[in-house]
């Protein structure tokens, strides 16, 4: 384990902690967020309030400064207004406190620069106290393990999958939507304009993390390009990276700098870095979802022959359209299949190809499940695609059709199945289908909302096997 | 007017429609769909259920045959077995009724011999006895104008946009889809297998129809390739086409065959056609759903500099990705107009640039309002988007913002202003976007749902502008 290693793994497990310029008369203000979520997730260790006007909150007594907290306090999280962050740093030196993440806003991205000058000031007295700052102008840590969190609403499971990004409304987006559909979170950091703790740290030390299995990024620039190339590099080679780089064009970039104070960098040499390690690459939070949740979920099929199936002739036909415009192989159904299918269903109506349109006599739930497990008993056949979409039917028929046997049917299948079922608009159609979405999310397959998003959800992720495959396989021979 | 709108044009407004093969004993039998379609928008002419049980219907006689039938009727809706067709087609020439639509399936798609005679019966009936048909195996006339339709659910109000399509259940979520943002159709056919009438039928009918002023296609294949190339010439010259090819690869062509029997054609034909006539080429439905939604609220902006403001420092990051990414420009704002923002908002968590992120104290809706006067007097700015994260605030937030100002602020706006908003996955949020989405439509602002969506929609519906007025001019400098 390396140095940073050292430094990080207790920040990321504290024993006890103090929210700093937490509001005591309002229970809604925003600098209430981090005690709310950390007392929704049961810390198991004392939590501090510290606000000078003191009072009590939530039964906890309100300290006037972290110098008047008689034990020892690990990890602060500091909401106090930017001018006030540094005399801040030099109280938890005093105090022995090891870290502190300022949420706090108003520091170099405003690009104005008598507050620039107080980030300056903050980076220096990191440097000088050995107080280690992430941020400021950021959410800081959710670590379930820990029981650390910034929102309540996150999922309290543990999972493994960690993240480090520099935006925490990108970062509430992934978390949220991820863990609708099942994906949960090791450890994940947002870390803002990086003052001190920076992208590289929080990347080496989840390198050497046990518990993380897949590292997803969220960044507008780094401090360190060389460092940055050595851990992806690394990274790479012993975890699947997922990578979002933020700041595409010029008004992108200069919006990074406004956002995070970051240099954005050139968009070629991004690219290239992420083809040279196979990182996965997405364009968006929403393909960065479907991808965590394909990598959750999704057995790597080994192959590109895909079987569609669902209700609807023109939908099937599209969703065919975005699978072979991303490479994957739709094997036409020989006629020992077709013929083993149409012993219990009617023709009409319904394409026993592949796709396969099971629109109207299969919709009974007994032939689809007969209908599943013969396909997926075809050795033709890598994975299994089914879809919805709910404005075909009834909410009734497809709750009841999936409530007694789309999970099972698709449980016995020996071979990886993915499901679309689109969100509904409407909001009486609404609460069904999320119903119907936690159900299938439930039997841990991996569920997309939108027949593009699944494709090329799979496309990235089938990709980036091949590739690891192949150059596990080169190297294999070199020896 | 060509001898087709003469046919044509009385089949979309009927006096008189019959309903042959109606279920009278189940009122939720799929057979009941147009009856209760054409009773809900108020159709303005008698209507007359045939089946040779007889009996009553909602206080309708049940006659036992269309020969029964004692008065003159225009149009018939065939929802009976495959094998009845055949009979009839030929009630409907002896009634005198002119043109009969077969929504039922079981035809040629199905690819067995016996049936696919059954369809290559009904086109030589139509051809012998004069009878039109439009099917079998699709849904049919949606006419607002005429009180006709395929769904109680469409919009009761006509708007500009025609539809031919080859699918009941992709035109189905299209109307939904594009009906809850605000879209308006003129006259829309769903034609199925077209064993009679087909696209080029509908397309050289809608390019006359002087209410029809968008053509949007959802094909699978085309019958008469030269026809349709005059035709589609035509539309181009004339409208604005907005066309689908399903059936890309080999298994989309094989699907186009076993849904509604068409030969899909080569994809690369199909994209020089659409270079060729400037046709908008949407991808998938929603993609369709987004050009319409475009089309129908913005005015062209006359270039693509564009002002993205919206809360949340990494959404206006990638937000600016996705419009960099497709060649639109982000001016960034000048010291005159940032001076003038600063003057009534704080630095602090907001990015005062463009993208500008207004967070924070720009959240009070009279700033918003006075914001967007601001910047959408600025010359360099061609059109404004909004945007709204709803994960972002709280519902209680947004919804006071929105109601308050938001539609105000867009409606002084002198630019075009469109609006992305994105839905909720939690139904006890998805009520209050619903509305709030609701409200946007309103204010006719073109409406998306995701950030990728919008800035696709806007990039196709401009290069389509950009398209037409550069032909125009060389049209004009040869003249």
């Amino acid at each position: 384990m390396t140095e940073i290693f050292d430094i990080l793994d207790p920040i990321f497990h504290p024993r006890s902690v103090a929210f700093v310029g937490i509001t005591i008369s309002d229970p809604s203000h925003w600098t209430r967020t981090f005690w709310e979520a950390f007392r929704k997730f049961k810390f198991n260790g004392p939590l501090y309030p510290v606000n000078p006007r003191g009072g009590e909150l939530d039964g906890h007594k309100v300290y006037l400064s972290l110098d008047d907290i008689p034990d020892n306090v690990d990890y602060a999280i500091g909401t106090v207004a930017a001018r006030i962050a540094p005399e801040i740093v030099r109280q938890c030196a005093r105090k022995g406190i090891k870290a502190i993440h300022f949420c706090t806003a108003g520091f170099a991205e405003t690009g104005e620069k008598e507050v620039a000058g107080l980030q300056d000031e903050l980076t220096r007295l990191a440097r000088e106290t050995g107080v280690r700052v992430i941020g400021p102008n950021c959410m800081g840590i959710y670590c379930p393990e820990s029981k650390m969190s910034f929102d309540s609403s996150f999922p309290l499971e543990a999972g493994p999958v960690s993240v480090i990004s520099q935006s925490g409304g990108n970062t509430e987006f992934l978390i949220m939507e991820a863990g609708w559909r099942g994906v949960r979170f090791n450890k994940v950091v947002s870390f803002g304009n990086a003052c001190d703790l920076n992208e590289c740290d929080f990347l080496e030390y989840f390198i050497q993390d046990p518990t993380t299995r897949v590292i997803a990024l969220y960044l507008e620039g780094v401090r360190d390009g060389g460092r940055f190339f050595d851990l992806i590099k690394k990274a790479s080679a012993e975890k699947t990276v997922v990578l979002i780089k933020g700041g595409f064009g010029e008004a992108g970039a200069r919006a990074t700098a406004t956002h995070t104070a970051s240099l954005a960098g050139n968009h070629l040499i991004w690219e290239a870095l992420c083809r040279q390690f196979n990182l996965i690459r997405p364009r968006n939070m929403e393909e960065m979802v479907d991808v965590l949740v394909t990598l959750t979920f999704m057995p790597d099929p080994g192959g590109r022959n895909v079987i569609l199936i669902g209700p609807g002739g023109g939908a099937s036909v599209l969703l065919t359209d975005e699978f072979e415009r991303r490479g994957f192989r739709l094997p036409p159904l020989p006629q020992s299949i077709r013929n083993k299918l149409v012993s219990f269903t009617r023709l009409a109506g319904n394409m026993l190809g592949n796709p396969i349109d099971y629109s109207q006599s299969m919709m009974e739930s007994d032939n689809l499940l007969r209908a599943v497990e013969i396909l997926t008993d075809w050795d033709e056949v890598d994975f299994c695609m089914g879809f919805l979409r709910p404005s075909q039917l009834s909410i009734e028929a497809f709750a009841a059709m999936f409530s007694e046997s789309l999970s099972q049917a698709y449980s016995k299948s020996h071979k990886p199945v993915g499901y679309i079922c689109e969100d509904a608009r409407l909001p009486e159609r609404n609460n069904a289908i999320f119903q119907l979405i936690q159900k299938i999310v439930a039997t841990k397959m991996p569920l997309y909302y939108t027949f593009p998003a699944a494709a090329e959800a799979l496309k990235m992720v089938i990709e980036y096997n091949e590739c690891r495959l192949s150059r596990e396989a080169a190297a294999a021979a070199r020896q």
